[in-house]
């Protein structure tokens, strides 16, 4: 036990003079309506009465779920102690996901920027924004490793790759958390999600059935779990999904077993929203009593806006199906985090309406916002059109032209009103240079002639045509699953039409999946993808499109040649009978008849103003050992005549193992910084360790034996340098 | 050991009498070419150089791929006796997969009659063709279980339920194996295939890696090899596909383990062609020399096409890596069946040009192909259009009207030239009535004008329009995959085209797989699919689109909404957030923004021209346990003027499991005949064992508690009768 549980109060002291019920209730989590004090809240009818529940409880509930704003808080948190006969505080918890008011670029653009400094700061900002308005812990970060861009849940996520992952994983508890959540206030408890694998959702489709062997959860699914749990993270959600048959939140496997004693977790975990009682849609409970029996024995300390707890525990435990010991232990554990965050002491933490107004939104967190924003775009492609020319007369086309749906899913607590379009970033560079002619043209699912006009006409007018163009922020984030995965078939009549007057043609893509983009690809000269940026969207993109900053992401998730592909990533296995190998027969190989096996964008795949060229990839041996390191160099030199950054990325490849190995695995990466016509070499050092994998008795060790590294800028670089390792 | 193995030889003393390379080359299959004897056989050059194998290995070889023709049999089988000095004769094996010379339905087709009898009447005639061709084995039935019809090889598989796959596996088994293999010759010896789990392919690419957890494997995908090998199968062929990280003919778990130790297999494991030398490539081998070692401890008896056991055994044996031991057991189980086959007494079987002429595609077995290929048939849509009237004047158009590729992939021992084209089928219906106009409009994936015109003028000309249209063969099979699964596009312009013209059209479809029907399901007004239907193809379509015979085939494998919907399949599980829930939210349940969960065509449907009204289901109690059945019954009744066949659908859920369970699984059908008026009560008995399935431990056993029995035409029946299982 850390120092600060041995100072005042004494948990176990008030765990005894709790009564059974006082100590069920606060493993229940509710919304603000049920709290008196909160705007609307407090009604004993509506959400009250469908939940079964009474006043009671509600006065010794522990947690409360969405609640942010200092004043609000302080009335209910105020409130709230007055009815608590053991004075134990509320834990406020809240969905802050990219960014609380400052509103960052959704996660998976985040992920592009291969930036753990910036990821780890936008954490801190929004921990600061978020904790001065009340707020104790957030449900973040969410690291569910994804390959199916139907999900909508994708743009949560930081992509496919394990290692990267699971570094930002560590980036992101380290901003939401600090070094010490007791003294440090301006931090929240962070609470990673969604254990387990809810991102291999079966079809694409939001809370489907995942059913992967163990080995393949532990080598690609776990591991950004375990670095967020690595780095301190406090508390674990359970996911929607099964994982082997099992819901996860009735999972005692994956949950007693697994996470808690065989990874040691002692936090709180908690069910996603009305996951307890969805056991019985999932059937494997018949009833709210045997959902709340199975979800405590799996371990989950705290249920989410479902009663099975609170109206089944107690009859439970004199059946005796359940020990009284487990109610101790998961109400220890909240009692714990309160006293961690410091609320006996003082129950409003960083809660200060006064000091909320300075801090939230201020100049520093939104410039913070617009640099993530930047290095968070990725060009996808460029025909020597971009940057744009201020001087050139350029006409903004497209639904996102002007509009403010740029936020994001999960930004409830962010506002549309105060996020900057695009043609006003625009415009604002424009300033006394050249007009900037912006038109509509349709809306994201449907057009009107009058507008499609306009945009024809404005188009005919300009130099040059920029289309901002994507999905509406509802077309991906929960439940936001599409089975076809083209832009809205309106828009791509768009770019055929307005590509039909010859003019060149820039596609700025807001959205939150990786798309097909067949009929943009093909039709556009450039192509910047540009997510959900966040407040700062229109300055970030228009710093990039005329070239103020340089594009420097780099996709974490393949973008598919077609549905039809799903799942594509790049760390998949050879196969038996692979494509290209130089014995392969023409037809009997693993391929489509219609369509490439690669991906149109691969992972690690971005370009940039700059132009970088790599040579001399070396090893500094063609052996290594347990004991002896590798070192893997490549010069990397800027041949463009503007500076850029590059993401130098190095792979290895395992020839052959006891269980088939990916054909290529990210190990390291290096940004560097590039003035025109400099150079440098890139060194990266590879030891053992950085070739386990799980066998298939599940232990994690490295084989002697043949390896490839490849160094280059994307995930499909073939530099290819030959190693063994020698054991 | 049954009988006759105690009859002569006696195979201990030849084991003993062979060298340990007389043993090692028993263990390889070679293709015909590397023998003598064959057309162009037993050339030292060309295959056999590339191999690295010399003359004594073949004249050792054990077992010969792919030849058929009985004098050719002969030939090589003598030849090979006179150079083998211990007269151990070849085994002639070959892919009999849907008929021999007379053709049969692509097996996705057979399972859409949900005919046993006729599957294995099919089965039965195929062995007797092979066999009098001097074909001892056939690697079939494939009893691979598919949700992904991008797939290629879907085509060869029944389907996506584990009961019916199981049924069609024993009863193919049956028919190709008969009662007594030793007794009669008509008869050859089945090889189920892929073990295991091949139709799981990622992204339905074929050969691609299969990942699944262990439960879903033993629930889903492993009770068809199983019945095959209940039935007395006597071989099994290893997949191409990894089986949780490791390639299923290196995998020691699946076949020593499950195959051999728990199941009891004692018969020949077979590699698929080249998979031995493919471990290298799946990256579990680091050369030949490994690739042998780990097939060979994993169990594999016979090395098909690639010689790493010849190569290497030899001095695994020397190095003591491999036990002597484990060659003996696997050249004694190719001794074993040789023996079996009675070869040792006849090595030539029931080879015999004089009965091949007579017997195969003799006018018995043809009958029977068209008798299978009419019940094959599903009819998907029908807005009264069909049945053609004879008098009408009816135009067939499209790239099957005059195709002779209508015998599907695996009927290499088939010839089109035999094969009753749709134009010849429907001429013979309509002789000294109407004409039949036919114009091909266009190719399979073009067309030229000339034809386009003439075709329009033909449906100009007619009353009705009988589109025939589909896929190619090779667009599946065997690594025909296919990212987009609708109709090629000249097509689905055809159907517009065509259908502008405002005449009623049928559509017929020829292809391998389930399609995306947008563009042909919308327009047409009436829909056969006629699949892959083998030599009687023209005549059985015509049968049905004259109403000679009434459509009574049921898919067997739902027909996706998109290829954005894949998989789809009717055993899913419920989710905890299923669509359509009495408490479902709008956005937050698991469903697609853009397309509905369910797929276009579900498992089980198929419509007749007949009308069948169901009434009066009924359980006998609304209880059971394990020594009391339950009846269910349900009242069928034909209110449609013509006879017809219906098939009757039992499915049942289990409302609450110790993991989760499919919202309905099919239990039993009966297949009713009806005159028009008539009515019949179709009881069903359930018990018990049907109630099992596969925990979390992996034991199969029941729970008590809560089911649903469901009865009806396909498996979106909703008459749902509750009913609970006491223990």
């Amino acid at each position: 036990m850390a120092d600060w549980n041995d100072k005042q109060p004494d948990l176990q002291q008030i765990l005894r003079e709790m009564t059974l019920d006082e100590k069920i209730a606060q493993l229940i989590q509710l919304a603000v309506p049920f709290y008196e004090g909160a705007k609307d809240g407090g009604l004993i009818t509506g959400p009250m009465a469908s939940l079964g529940i009474d006043e009671t409880t509600v006065h010794n509930s522990g947690s409360v779920l969405g609640m942010a704003g200092a004043q609000e808080v302080i009335n209910v948190q105020q409130t709230h102690l007055e009815k608590n006969r053991h004075g134990i505080p509320l834990l406020m918890m809240a969905d802050i996901v990219h960014g609380f008011k400052t509103i960052f670029p959704v996660p998976l653009a985040i992920g592009c920027s291969w930036d753990m400094e910036l990821a780890e700061r936008s954490a801190e900002i929004a921990a600061k924004e978020a904790s001065v308005s009340g707020v104790h812990v957030t449900y973040a970060p969410m690291v569910d490793l994804v390959r199916d861009p139907r999900w909508g849940r994708v743009m949560e996520s930081m992509g496919e790759d394990p290692y990267l992952n699971s570094e930002f994983a560590r980036a992101f508890v380290r901003g939401f958390q600090g070094e010490d959540l007791s003294a440090d206030t301006d931090r929240v408890a962070a609470c990673v999600k969604h254990f387990a694998a809810y991102g291999a959702a079966e079809a694409g489709r939001d809370y489907n059935t995942v059913d992967l062997s163990d080995r393949q959860m532990r080598e690609f699914y776990l591991p950004a779990y375990k670095a967020a749990l690595d780095e301190g993270c406090e508390m674990v959600m359970t996911s929607f999904n099964t994982v082997d048959g099992v819901p996860a939140t009735g999972n005692a496997k994956l949950m007693r077993k697994l996470l808690r004693e065989e990874w040691g977790f002692d936090g709180i975990l908690i069910s996603d929203w009305g996951a307890v009682k969805e056991l019985i849609a999932h059937g494997i409970a018949a009833d709210e009593r045997e959902a709340a029996l199975k979800a405590m024995k799996a371990g989950v300390d705290i249920e989410m806006m479902t009663s099975c707890y609170v109206k089944h525990l107690s009859e439970l435990i004199e059946s005796k199906e359940i020990d009284e010991a487990l109610i101790d232990e998961a109400v220890l554990r909240i009692l714990t985090l309160k006293k961690k965050l410091g609320l006996f002491d003082n129950p409003y933490r960083a809660a200060d309406p006064q000091r909320e107004s300075e801090i939230v939104f201020c100049d520093e967190h939104r410039r913070a916002a617009r640099e993530l924003a930047v290095k968070s775009c990725v060009l996808l492609k460029n025909e020597g059109v971009l940057p744009l020319d201020k001087k050139q007369k350029i006409a903004l086309i497209g639904p996102f032209a002007t509009s403010e749906d740029v936020l994001g899913p999960w930004s409830w607590t962010g506002s549309k009103d105060d996020a900057i379009k695009l043609a006003d970033g625009m415009r604002s560079k424009l300033a006394g240079s050249a007009e900037l002619l912006v038109a509509e043209g349709c809306g994201i699912e449907t057009a009107e002639a009058q507008q499609w006009q306009a945009a024809l006409a404005a188009a005919q007018e300009a130099d040059m045509v920029v289309l901002a163009l994507g999905e509406h922020s509802d077309m991906s984030g929960e439940a936001g699953c599409r089975a076809d995965i083209r832009l809205p078939q309106v828009q791509l009549e768009l770019v055929r039409s307005i590509r039909s007057l010859g003019k060149p043609t820039v596609v700025v893509l807001f959205n939150g999946r990786p798309l097909d983009l067949h009929g943009v690809y093909d039709e556009a000269d450039a192509i910047l993808e540009a997510w959900f940026p966040g407040s700062e969207a229109g300055d970030a993109v228009a710093d990039l499109l005329f070239g103020d900053a340089n594009p420097s992401g780099r996709l974490t998730m393949s973008f598919p040649y077609s549905v039809g592909q799903v799942p594509v990533y790049y760390n998949a296995y050879n196969t038996g009978r692979p494509q290209g190998a130089p014995d392969a027969q023409v037809r009997y190989v693993s391929q489509y008849l219609d369509i490439p096996n690669e991906p149109l964008l691969p992972f690690g795949f971005g370009l940039s103003y700059a132009d970088f060229e790599y040579s001399d990839a070396r090893l500094s041996s063609d052996e290594m050992t347990s004991s002896s390191t590798l070192s893997v160099s490549v010069k990397v030199a800027n041949k463009g005549a503007v500076a850029g950054v590059e993401t130098v990325q190095l792979y290895v490849r395992d020839l052959s193992g006891e269980v088939v190995r990916p054909v290529k695995e990210l190990k390291a990466f290096r940004k560097v910084s590039l003035q025109p016509g400099e150079s440098c070499v890139v060194e990266f050092t590879l030891e053992e360790p950085q070739l386990r994998y799980y066998h298939s008795d599940l232990t994690h060790s490295s084989d002697a034996g043949a390896f490839i590294a490849y160094v280059g800028p994307n995930s499909q670089t073939n530099t290819a340098l030959p190693f063994r390792l020698i054991k």
